[in-house]
Formats: C-alpha cells, sequence, structure tokens
C-alpha cells in the first residue's frame, strides 16, 4: 500500500523508521524482538517509556534486552517518526521496505542482520539493478594503477550491461563510480545497464566525503544512492563496517581492485564469503603495499584471479544462472511484471519510434516519478530501450 | 665403476653417450629399444653400419625404427665416443649417469623421455642440490619489475638454504642466477645452499647466450651447469622444449616470475604439471603483456599465487616433506651415506676449528676434486658447514 508520498506509511514502515532511528544497524536482537512481537508494537513499547522490558525472544539473553531497551529509549526521546518522513521527502528520497514489491530480497540472506528498511534517492530500480551488479571494492588510498583499473573495470562492466556496486569514498569506490557514469551516459540507445549504485555509511542527505557531493548527485541522477539510515546519520566507524555487509548481500560478485594487508574492503569479502557471493581480486606489483591484500586472498584460494571486465562478467555470468541473463533477454514474463509495470510498458511505443518519459506518463495515465522508476525496471527486464529522443520497447517485445 | 677420468667408462656408458650425440634427447623409442637390446646392443648395432632394422619393441612400430636407425647411422658414421670423452675432459665437465650414486632419480619421472646421460661443470652434488632447489623461471625479454622480483626471490630463497634452477637466457634465467651467486657468497657460515644450477640447451662448452659466457664460469664454479647434450652441440628450438622438461623434472616446485600469454616458460609450467610438480607464478600489473602468462595461470587454478621467497619456501617446504628438510636438519642417516662421502665426512674436524678441502683431503686420503664434490653432499645432506677458514661438522654431527 503506497500513500501520497509514493511509499508505505504503514504502522509497520513507522516502527521500522524508528528503530532505525534508535538502535545500530541489522542489529539481530532488534530482528528477534520484532519477530517476537511485530515491529509496531516493539516501536510502542519503546516509545511507552515505562521502563518495562519485554521478555527476550529464544536465543537472546534477558541483558542483551535490557541494555537495549534502556539505550533505545533514551534515543527515542529525541525521535520523530513524522518529521524523519518529511525529512526523507524534502532531500527527494524514498523508502524501500522489506516484503514491498521493489525490496531486493538478495537482502534477506544476511537474516537477522537484514536491514529495517532503506532509504534510497534512485531514479532506477534497486532489485533489478543489483541483481545484475558487480560490486567494485578497494583502498580509499588507491594507487594511480588501482584507480585505473576500477575505472577499467567499471566502464568494461558497464558496456556489457553490469551495474557497478560500491561504497562512496575515495579511491577505487570514486574511480569505480566515475567511470560508471561515463560508460552509462556513453551506452548504445539498447544498453540496459543499471548505473551505478552507491551505498552510503550516513543519511542519505549527507556527502561523505564532502568532495564526493558532486559525484552523489550525479549517482542520485543517473543511478541509485542508497542507505540504511535515516536523513541526518552521521558517518561512524561502525557505520563502514556494518555498511559492508549491505553491499556483499546485494551483488552477485565482489571484485577487490587494491587492498593492503588490513584494508576495509576486506571486510566487504569476508562478508561476501559468509553470503557465498562469488569473490574475484585484481593481482597487482608484488612489490605493491596496495595488492597484499588481493595476493593474499588468490593465495588462499578465497577469491579468482580477475584482470579486466570480460573475465568479471565471465565469472559472474554463470553466478546469476537464469535469475539474470544477459542483456537483452528477458528476466520475468510480462505476466510476472507488476501492474504498475504493465501499465508504464502499455504507454511505451513500438520500435518505429521512441518518445519521452512524460509522454509516456500522459499515454500510461501515471505520473512521471512512477514512469521513470517502472522504466528503470522494464529496461533491467529487457522490455524497453533508450533510443535517440526518449524510450521505445526493444527488439523482443516488438512483436 | 669409476675410472681414472673420475666416471664410468663401461660400454653402457659409451653407448649413452654415442646415442646422445646421434639421437634427439630423450626421444621414447631409443628407451624402448634400450630396453629390449640393452645400450651396448643398440649401439653396436649402429656403428655395425649394416642396414639391419631391431624388430621393433612392443608399441613403437616398424616405421619409427626404421626411419631413426637410418637418421642415426648416417649421424654416427661421424661420431668417436673416445673424443666426445677427451672433450669432456678437456672442458672441465664431468658425466653422471642413470643408475649411479650421483644420478638424480627425481629425472626418472620422466620414464621414456628421461635423459640418456648428463654433463655437468659442478663442484656441487647435482642429486642433492636440486632436490632442494625451486626453478625461477620467465621471459627472456622481462621487464625491469620481472628482473627485480626473479633477482629478490632467488637471493631470498638462496638465504633460506634453496638452490636455483634455471635456463641460461637473458631475463628472468639471468636475473634469478645472478642474485643466486650473490645469495651463496653473502652466505653464513653454516649455509646449505646448493648455490644454483642452470640446465643448457646446448653442449657443456657452449656459452648460449654468448654475453653469459662469464655467467656460466660463475655458474660453473659456484653452482652447477648442466646438459643432456654432448659437448660442441648447438642450441636449437627443439633443445629448448626439450630442456624445459628437465628443468620441471629436477625440482620439486618452479616458479613462473613473468611469462607473456606464449612466453616458451609456460612449456615448463605443462612439463611441471604433468610430472605433479608444485606450480606457482609471481603476479604483476594487469596492465603488463608480460604478466598474461602468470595471470592466466592463476586463473584457471594451476599456480598457486606467490609474492616473495618465504611464501615460495613455505609453498615447497612440505612438498619435500622428509625427502629434504629445513636446512640444518639430516637428510640421510651417517650409515646410508656412500663409501665416499663417509671417507670424506672422516677428514672433516669436529666443531672447535675449520679446514680447507686441500687438507680434508689429506686427512681422508682422496683427491681434491673429490672431496668438494662429497663437502656439497654433505653440506646439502646436513652433516658439514663452511665456516672461516674451510669447512667443519655442523652442530648435529658434533656429539
Amino acid at each position: 500500500m503506497r500513500d501520497g508520498r509514493g511509499w508505505s506509511e504503514e504502522p509497520d514502515t513507522r516502527a521500522r523508521i524508528g528503530l532505525a532511528a534508535v538502535a545500530e544497524p541489522g542489529d539481530p536482537v532488534v530482528a528477534a524482538l520484532a519477530l517476537r512481537y511485530g515491529w509496531q508494537q516493539l516501536w510502542e513499547r519503546l516509545i511507552a517509556d515505562d521502563g518495562a522490558v519485554p521478555e527476550p525472544p529464544t536465543g537472546v539473553s534477558v541483558d542483551a534486552v535490557t541494555s537495549r531497551m534502556h539505550r533505545w529509549r533514551r534515543r527515542a526521546r529525541g525521535v520523530s517518526v513524522s518529521a524523519i518522513l518529511d525529512h526523507t521527502e524534502a532531500v527527494g528520497a524514498r523508502l524501500v521496505v522489506p516484503g514491498e514489491g521493489d525490496w531486493p530480497t538478495q537482502l534477506d540472506d544476511l537474516e537477522g542482520c537484514r536491514p529495517y528498511l532503506l532509504w534510497l534517492r534512485s531514479a532506477r530500480d534497486l532489485r533489478y539493478s543489483a541483481l545484475r551488479s558487480v560490486a567494485v571494492v578497494g583502498s580509499r588510498a588507491a594507487s594511480d594503477y588501482g584507480r585505473h583499473v576500477a575505472s577499467e573495470l567499471a566502464y568494461g562492466l558497464g558496456e556489457r550491461g553490469w551495474s557497478i556496486l560500491s561504497g562512496g569514498a575515495f579511491g577505487i569506490d570514486g574511480a569505480a563510480h566515475h567511470a560508471a557514469l561515463v560508460s552509462a551516459a556513453a551506452a548504445p540507445v539498447a544498453s540496459r545497464s543499471g548505473g551505478t549504485i552507491a551505498v552510503l555509511p550516513c543519511g542519505i542527505d549527507r556527502s561523505y566525503p564532502r568532495a564526493h557531493e558532486r559525484l552523489f548527485g550525479r549517482i542520485a541522477a543517473a543511478g541509485t544512492l542508497l542507505t540504511e539510515l535515516p536523513p541526518g546519520a552521521a558517518p561512524s566507524r561502525h557505520g563502514f563496517l556494518v555498511r559492508n555487509r549491505l553491499i556483499a548481500a546485494l551483488t552477485p560478485g565482489v571484485v577487490v581492485v587494491e587492498a593492503g594487508r588490513r584494508s576495509g574492503a576486506l571486510s566487504t569479502v569476508q562478508h561476501a564469503l559468509r553470503l557465498n557471493r562469488l569473490v574475484m581480486a585484481v593481482p597487482g606489483p608484488v612489490t605493491s603495499a596496495l595488492s597484499v591484500g588481493c595476493h593474499n586472498l588468490l593465495r588462499e584460494g578465497q577469491a579468482v584471479c580477475v584482470t579486466d571486465a570480460a573475465q568479471v562478467a565471465e565469472e559472474v555470468g554463470p553466478v546469476l544462472g537464469q535469475a539474470c541473463p544477459e542483456a537483452g533477454s528477458r528476466v520475468v514474463s510480462e505476466e510476472e511484471l507488476g501492474p504498475l509495470a504493465r501499465r508504464v510498458l502499455s504507454g511505451v511505443p513500438r520500435r518505429d519510434r521512441a518518445v519521452g518519459p512524460a509522454t509516456i506518463a500522459m499515454a500510461a495515465g501515471c505520473d512521471l516519478a512512477t514512469v521513470l522508476r517502472q522504466l528503470g525496471l522494464l529496461a533491467a527486464a529487457g522490455y524497453v530501450e533508450r533510443a535517440a529522443g526518449g524510450w521505445r520497447r526493444s527488439r523482443d517485445t516488438a512483436g
């Protein structure tokens, strides 16, 4: 159920927002309590501020629940869910909630550590972009070599219709996003690349690092900016570490481009290995301390050696299997598309001409934001493609 | 049985020399014929020059035997085994023959392609040096990076008591030998490194390439120069390829430092894989064409990723197992030492003083060449060590 803001404001969603504001991200005690009492009741108990502590769920200690309830209550006194919702709308973000249509179900592999909900700035369908993505990760303090390789990989993967997924840091992250944006802009009309996805360790309205503010704006416009933290949340060391589990869970494959012996990128790798995601590493000169992490992964057999985008695509392609085939073929049948997607598709002309999103919105009887979002989904699913002048149906659906 | 020259001149040895001079190295038809008729009879039939062709051994065609006998007879007319023996002595080389004490039995893994015999210029015991060796191979047209890494590996392996085994080419081979010689010269008194071993694709008296003449002289003096071709034999393309099987067979492990997509070093790797030798590859920049061969080996899981000498030693050490333990422990019991080795050992003083090889020769009643050769064996086996002023028993045997 979506209301006027374009997302659900059911009591459960409001409770998830409240917990995202007071609890650590992905705390399994939150998940266990919500499973036992329901999100709404858990939140209501918290804001009752009566000092009562719910009976702990199986496998959770009384102490763990007591200390958390105490901490959450103290924080909850300053939290207004309505204000967070206003803030979310004001910064042009939207919510994605588990169980709803656009929730990336691959995050469910995190089980008890699953995010409570996500904040997005995006014109794309997150689920489909992330399904056909490769995470490109590595050191903040990357070398020229590392940035060069990250750019080449991201550009080449974009050309092959893959989205790039990364953090928002300097070094490898930034190089990968920049190249993915160039690749998306230069893509042929039939490209269905999901662009680039940045997972932030802070609120969707914060630019961390500051110098990437413009980059984040471009990613929000052409790709996806996402976080599990509410607007206004500042980055923290813990935030970076828990953020890395989202990168690993969202993608079928992680490539480490450059990583020192103790690089934070290796925490993403550890999450990816636990989640059975494919891990790849780019070799570098053995004389470079920034490649030691990559070489250790190769040496220990935890990562496959990759040297270019073609090899990455060759490795990740089979992992997706039928779940996300090569660009140009269908991800889901037309019957499986949601009603909104079908409605928007009905407004997209056949192959002989292309029209802009506003025209499609009029033809389909939807608002422009809905059209933009559904076009991303339809493109990722192989039904529509960009062309000079706007969008048209792709060859497969033209008949 | 050794005669005045210091090696066996039994009829079998003379026949092997003759066949080495007329047949391709490691021809399995030679092995099959020698197995059926004996070396002496095979050689006598050849030089009889009566046109008769022996009945082919099982699994060999009449055509294969006929064409070879014809070719070998034509060549044998210009061959004098006595002249080859004189030439061998004149260039300071000696012979090592299968079945004799100093034959490196690891070459028997080549089965029908085993060399007929070897020519050596060395003061070391080949068998023990090669048992505790690592082959360092790679491109002739190596980069500065590749030569640097080859030097670092060879030096570090020398420090750890490992011999280096390689060809004699420019690039990786040369860099590895040079560093191994420096490492051997700088080694602490207790070092038991076998120095460096160069396997030539030509006669032991030829310097190929010419510019490595001085290097080969230093290797002959401080390590081992060896070939399966008789003195005077010129290098040939085929010679390089069959030579590579000797490198693979002599060593427990091969490290590829730099190799282009079609580098000759990869033929050594293929031999090593067939012989179940450990294959290691050094990564490099993915932007370098000279590392493509290494990265392909890593990517296909045919090689273990190694980045320094410590990692190479860590990989190869366990492969040797009890056959060749860490420097400092015994390879064989004193009872298993040959009579000559025991005789030389009897001339080596206890730990409180060290003496030169000439003193040991007098004390043991042997000639100097025998002492030098047996000291290499005894050092590799953990019984003696170099010290200021010469040699002494190592700590383990001092009691």
